[in-house]
């Protein structure tokens, strides 16, 4: 039976277990939550995730949310096909791997996800006006966190190492609007940030999980 | 050779640690930072952690940091000893342990951190007056939180099943800040989450780590 993954495709949660399944070569059915009515909020869904929120996983009876802990169970369920995010078979570099989703949890995650709010969803989603001194704030701990990643990028390909895993990939759906926004130079003028950027974002897998975020439009030039 | 943990006793995270170290019976060094002096910011600490944060472990050329990723690493290598924190040999049950990890750092921490820096950490460290208003939105963040947790410790003796793991322990810390703030009574008011909190504080391993934290002095009666 497949897996089925509650959410909407234009999510940055649900884009990241998109990107996820399509690296494990996983068969799933997107099962559509219309935020538009507030599903997510509704008690048939709540069921599945208490916080309302997309995404959800159901794998036969056993159902699961937040994105990140979903990811690693895909990651480990499919240990033997696709590719290998979690790195399972080598203590440090799984140690290594942990670190860096802790990083994307703890000091990426806080500083994008505001500065997202501001810049693109209260103005492009919920007709709001930018809280512009709030936005500039964000900006300035993101600028301080992509800066560590630049010295980190300059000295290894990926950041737990040589190898793509879901240190990287739990950042894509951000780094995806980061660029479609005013702010998007706190990436390209990095250029080892950036050349991650290009080289993460090319992979087909996130090609694929893409097509639900072209409602975000086109990078910034 | 021992495992050296660089922190300081009173920091949640080193206490988050430091708990983790004495459930898996690790031998284990406590190597202090001196953060009155801002040692976790010059460059020999910056070596192990390039956000210039406590904790960082080292275990002989491996070093690690964000205490999230250093309690998984430990819970794996010792897993032939002390408390089984990981559930590793159920791939639900494992599933389930992440689900719960996940809700911590994405709903309870973002919420009880800023309240307890407000509440705690500004009028006895920092000297700073607490800003009421952003304590009263911060709590309320955790009120809804912490009703989540109610309903589902009505069903479950623990976050992710039946058994004490990571997901409970990465919650002790600051439920110990909080239990000791003007709104303990967020947690005590509410029976399940008061009776899960009075048996995982109960753990020998946390009154080992809690040594640390006596800084904060007694809890609300």
């Amino acid at each position: 039976m497949a897996l089925k993954l509650h959410g909407i495709g234009f999510s940055t949660c649900t884009a990241r277990v998109a990107a996820t399944l399509y690296e494990k070569e996983a068969d799933f059915e997107l099962v559509g939550v219309n935020l538009a009515v507030g599903e997510q909020k509704q008690p048939h869904y709540l069921a599945k995730n208490p916080f309302g929120q997309v995404p959800a996983l159901e794998d036969g009876d056993l159902t699961l949310f937040e994105s990140r802990a979903i990811t690693k169970y895909i990651a480990y369920k499919y240990s033997g096909q696709g590719t290998d995010l979690v790195r399972g078979g080598e203590e440090k570099e799984r140690a290594l791997v942990n670190v860096w989703v802790e990083v994307e949890s703890q000091h990426f995650n806080p500083a994008v996800a505001p500065l997202m709010s501001e810049l693109l969803i209260k103005p492009r989603v919920q007709r709001l006006p930018t809280d512009e001194a709030a936005a500039e704030a964000h900006a300035a701990k993101l600028d301080r966190v992509l800066g560590v990643y630049e010295e980190r990028l300059s000295k290894s390909k990926y950041l737990a190492g040589d190898h793509f895993t879901l240190a990287d990939l739990h950042h894509i759906p951000y780094l995806y609007m980061l660029v479609r926004s005013p702010k998007a130079s706190l990436l390209t003028s990095r250029p080892h940030v950036n050349a991650w950027w290009e080289d993460i974002s090319a992979r087909p897998a996130w090609i694929k999980a893409a097509e639900g975020m072209k409602f975000w439009g086109a990078p910034v030039s």
